[in-house]
């Protein structure tokens, strides 16, 4: 177990040392922190010396914000300029709740910019301000449509987050089956992964996790999963004229520009909507359970304990990862 | 096969003989007609007869179009005043869609209307009109949670409409497993359900239809699945303030006021994105198969072939409901 301050101050260390203000870096470990303390690694410090490698790069520009422009009162327009997911995400959220509290409603579309990473944390703070979100993004093409054999689509997330008490209710997920993070720890752990999860390069079914890095992840929930999030791919690349399917780069590497698109929907809820929404949160999660030791759970809350968790406990970081965060904050 | 004229004709006179202007009525039946057409009957001619029973018990205003406000210069509040699903919203969306040509999106909340039916009908409509449309609304509780044992949330579907050609892209999802339409459709026939589609009212799996009928259906792709489902329920809610969870009456009876809520938000595409999109969508339909004989799918395709057959062809309708629709229109 690291304690949160060690890894925060460390991990600072590196990505100042990597070219990024003490701001920029802030805001960035801030989300790859949160991930990795809710429990999503894959989202989490593992990008740190990817963040830092891109940069060196010349793929990423630390140092830019963006450029917002309007489409119309209710529609942000965001060139990342290559800046860094969160940093440009994060300000355009900022003008967005805004104009949403004078129209009621503003969308953001983002193209040229980086990895956001876990939406969870937009969502999270946007409801937390009194906003529903609504968030997509898409990702480089590792999953295959229902009935196919090719990798033809993102993972392409989708968060909804809605103002709560006593926490915000905040829901994230992809549309795979599964990440390519959990194929990866597979491979590393030299495990096989279940039947169902991937197929190999020649698109046939595969149990080999190093097969399956070659290959496509299935969709979740088959033709409908599959449906969804080939929906948000079209919906994310119309609205923000980005890069589509097989040519969407960047989002996993460290060579190449990102070229995908991300889209918020930043809404004005109904007044008074809090007690409604708390009092069906609380039903279902009091309602009746398969199995009696196993309660029915309302997404995001065992996120929410294993983060405080972590705060109280600190975190255990895949040693490989926290070795190459501590060489790049003291070279 | 019955010529579609023929039950148009036919099925007009019942709306109207049942209280229904001609507009309406024409506007209603566009819907339910598409439906049909488009191989759902669950949301197609059998809801002619609800529609005039609700009218007849006075739950249902044929007569109102609602009433529209703004929240804000890009946030529509519609109270549909108990009217026509459809009337309702397809009004409620030309207003959103001129004010984003202006403002580049607008959202629409509904509360108090009847039930919209099909969404694929309105994200078609906007799609073709160069729109992108996202939509949700919720039902009737109907879906136990992942590991839950009673029906605590809505069906609660998604569209998302997304200029293209040769066709606009045309998505349109339940988050249930199945729909309660299906299992009915088992029940009438006297077929059991397959294992882990239901459970009866005790919340245990089921295989029977009827049980089932009493009972909760499951969410579509395990916990993702409810995940979805229940957010798109939150977020509906807090976006109308209309009822919630085993709160909400009158999707599916002829006896109580509808009292969900129905949300869309309508948005400007970037220029120039339907070569884009389309090549997308191509690149998709010729993309390796699993099977050779089963050319990959896109959502949307097969529901237009069925129409263009019925459209030619004209339509197979359960006996029972067009004996019944018949008679509505002879009274």
């Amino acid at each position: 177990m690291i304690p949160v301050e060690e890894i925060r101050t460390t991990a600072l260390r590196a990505l100042t040392k990597g070219g990024l203000s003490l701001d920029h870096a802030t805001i960035q470990l801030d989300l790859l922190l949160d991930a990795e303390m809710r429990g999503v690694p894959s989202h989490g410090l593992l990008r740190v010396p990817r963040v830092i490698e891109r940069v060196a790069n010349g793929v990423t520009d630390p140092t830019t914000k963006g450029a917002q422009s309007w489409r119309g009162r209710a529609f942000l327009d965001v060139d990342g300029k290559q800046g860094l997911g969160p940093v440009v995400a994060l300000l355009a959220l900022e003008t967005a709740r805004d104009r949403a509290a004078e129209t009621g409603s503003c969308v953001v579309a983002v193209r040229n910019c980086d990895h956001l990473g876990m939406l969870a944390f937009y969502a999270e703070k946007l409801a937390s301000e009194g906003k529903v979100l609504l968030g997509m993004t898409i990702s480089e093409a590792l999953v295959h449509p229902f009935g196919g054999r090719q990798a033809m689509l993102g993972t392409n997330p989708i968060t909804i987050g809605v103002p709560a008490e006593p926490l915000p209710f905040v829901f994230d997920m992809a549309t795979s089956l599964v990440s390519m993070g959990k194929i990866h720890d597979h491979a590393h752990r030299g495990v096989s992964i279940p039947e169902g999860w991937a197929l190999d390069a020649e698109g046939n079914s595969t149990t080999d996790p190093d097969a399956a890095k070659l290959g496509a992840i299935a969709p979740f929930g088959g033709a409908k999963g599959y449906g969804l999030g080939l929906a948000f791919e079209v919906l994310v690349s119309a609205l923000t004229g980005s890069a589509i399917g097989t040519a969407v780069k960047g989002t996993l590497d460290s060579m190449n520009p990102c070229n995908k698109g991300d889209v918020f929907v930043v809404m004005e809820p109904a007044l008074s909507v809090v007690p409604l929404v708390s009092g069906f949160l609380e039903d279902i999660r009091h309602s009746a359970p398969v199995d009696p030791a196993e309660p029915v759970r309302i997404p995001g809350d065992r996120a929410v304990a294993t983060r405080e968790r972590a705060s109280r406990e600190g975190l255990t970081v895949a040693s490989e990862v926290w070795d190459r965060i501590r060489l790049l904050a003291e070279v």
